[in-house]
């Protein structure tokens, strides 16, 4: 369809697909960075502040994997819009809702930060904070699948590379869902694993792999 | 009269407008990123912070009317710099305008969230929002004349498309206007109809109808 | 001397114009919109509301000033950047220097909202603020006649041009030490004066001319 | 090896490289200007706000300091995406390790200000700031010898400019290392060099010379 068309309403499309990445960008940027308001200073009354700053490990862990998943959650936004040939009005709207739930990740965690040692928000923290992670990896595969459904990736990805994108981005999916309902019951493990799934994501086995292969054939 | 300009003076005018995106779409991501400060976390004084949490209902409306309407009023600046060809000095200063607006809206937006059950003080807040609103769009409205006006549009649009954005700028401006009148005798119906029209703005009916439509052609 | 060059170091080159312009928007933006962090909700303990909002009146004034101050260097740092060919080590270091006052403006803006009625605080928050926009205002001046002095314009500019932005520049300098200077002396009139100042250097009135005798010509 | 890449793959690879940009320079500018919200107004019960505000000193050089070394930071790391002709996701997160530290560097900054008189604090304060700082460096060389090992690198530089770059990125480590020790023992004097690395970083020393020679070849 894109051969087609006049040239110039393909440079206007590749435009709009630039402000749609300029606008996730400030907004990834932003909630990343926003997120080191949570964390306080204590006060110099005593003389173990050490001891005090130590202490406030939950702030820390929940300011981490927060950073960690919008990390990834902006590995895989970029290797989509790389992907993509140009948007349409529904993609963008989809994309502002995927940064609705980037922009909002600060106050779960803040939530998360605050609660984790009382026991009964701490149920009500873990859940939100969880929710928010779904809803994030959830907005980016709609994101996705609603642009490979409309065609507006670009025609010369082999087939292979969108499979891969795809089975990456699903089983996250199902991964935030089972931690979610492990939570309701055991909280602690499950900001546990929402740690190691950040991690898991953050690590690039896959290229890791690629990489030795092509090099050891090469 | 683009035409016979010297090629590289279009280059740089070009460039003009890539700043004043970069600008726009810095503020936007910021203002909307802004917003989350205004999500307090409540003390864990008794075990009922799930209750808490949800009689903070106003302040979750105020935060999702707000994103709604910048994340609306992103999409309407984004299409208008698509059509744009350069910009010249006094476009740049409405736009800045515009930006003085979309950056002040965290500040009516905490002013709504914090005064919303409280009967003289809600009349003022729902009317300096709706007030924030309508500037808002009505910035983005004079943008989008004064571009006509000064033909610094491309000429490649056909006259439809350059109509179809000026009926749909046009409209909310009347109901911003309407809804404001509204606020001062009923301002919690104020606020749901700030909520349906940033829904209605976000949601494509006309491209929905339009992309159905093309499908079946082909 | 960009002639000789080979293509590629040439697009090297702009490049690194472009990184320096996108760290510039970022800052702008944020320093602008960080400006409403400021303004602060009275609490709802009495009835009169609106007459404490209105009490307000210096946050809003420093607010204006200040959003207008930002905007009219980012206005005079873009048209700086489209004279641009290509940066240097130095003239990149002395964009830092200019960012540096730029990201600080929040806190002078901050002191003079909050002194602005305490007749002691008052002349010292007026001096740091005008000394503040003096440095914005001084270093737009370096960073444009180190780029003349080192030929890193491009050279398809008239001598018009150059000059008339030359012209432009200066004299806000010259304005800003004498308000200051009244400043020490009539604190209240030295911000009335700086208020003057931003929306004179806001509202277009050369361009307003030219757009009108080129109108004529035509 | 890029030359026998189909063209189209050389395009998306470059779109990689911009948004990792603009993600880097959004944390850049905003970490930079969110250092202002820890300059605090003292509140005017006596005369002599003057005088407090001199007391701040700590939080002033606190501030400076960090917004130097964020400006170095984003000075090397433009001069490394300037010679990157791609990136693949290992350099993306190794990048976001680096943003990662970046956009923490408010947290040491704020405890740095806060506990810079307080004898126990103040050894704490500057050990965890100098650590913070040695990441930032360490990360930057990392990126960059991870850039040259897998050969991302433009083929057209000359070996000199690479190893220039290399050996300015490496004795920064050194230093920063050597601080971090003599901070455990005489904390005032640590910052007085983290102040004085900053200024070493920031003034282009090599440049100027590297200029005046090309001007008396010329």
């Amino acid at each position: 369809m894109t051969e087609t068309e006049p040239p110039d309403r393909r440079r206007r499309i590749s435009l709009r697909t630039s402000r749609m990445e300029a606008l996730s960008d400030g907004i990834f940027a932003i909630a990343a960075t926003l997120l080191v308001l949570d964390l306080t200073i204590p006060a110099v009354t005593s003389r173990d502040v050490g001891h005090q700053l130590a202490m406030q490990w939950p702030t820390y862990v929940a300011y981490m994997v927060s950073f960690a998943t919008i990390g990834t959650a902006w590995l895989n936004h970029s290797v989509i819009t790389e992907y993509l040939d140009r948007a349409d009005a529904i993609l963008l709207r989809l994309n502002l809702a995927l940064l609705f739930f980037v922009s909002v990740l600060p106050f779960p965690t803040h939530m998360l930060a605050e609660y984790l040692s009382n026991e009964g928000a701490e149920r009500i923290a873990v859940t939100v904070y969880g929710l928010n992670l779904l809803a994030i990896s959830g907005f980016i595969a709609i994101v996705w699948h609603y642009a490979l459904w409309q065609r507006l990736v670009t025609k010369d990805n082999s087939e292979a590379d969108v499979r891969a994108l795809t089975t990456k981005l699903d089983p996250s999916l199902a991964s935030y869902a089972v931690v979610i309902g492990i939570g309701l019951w055991r909280p602690g493990i499950a900001v546990a694993l929402y740690f190691a799934i950040a991690l898991f994501l953050f690590i690039p086995f896959r290229t890791v792999l690629r990489e030795a292969r092509s090099r050891r054939r090469s």
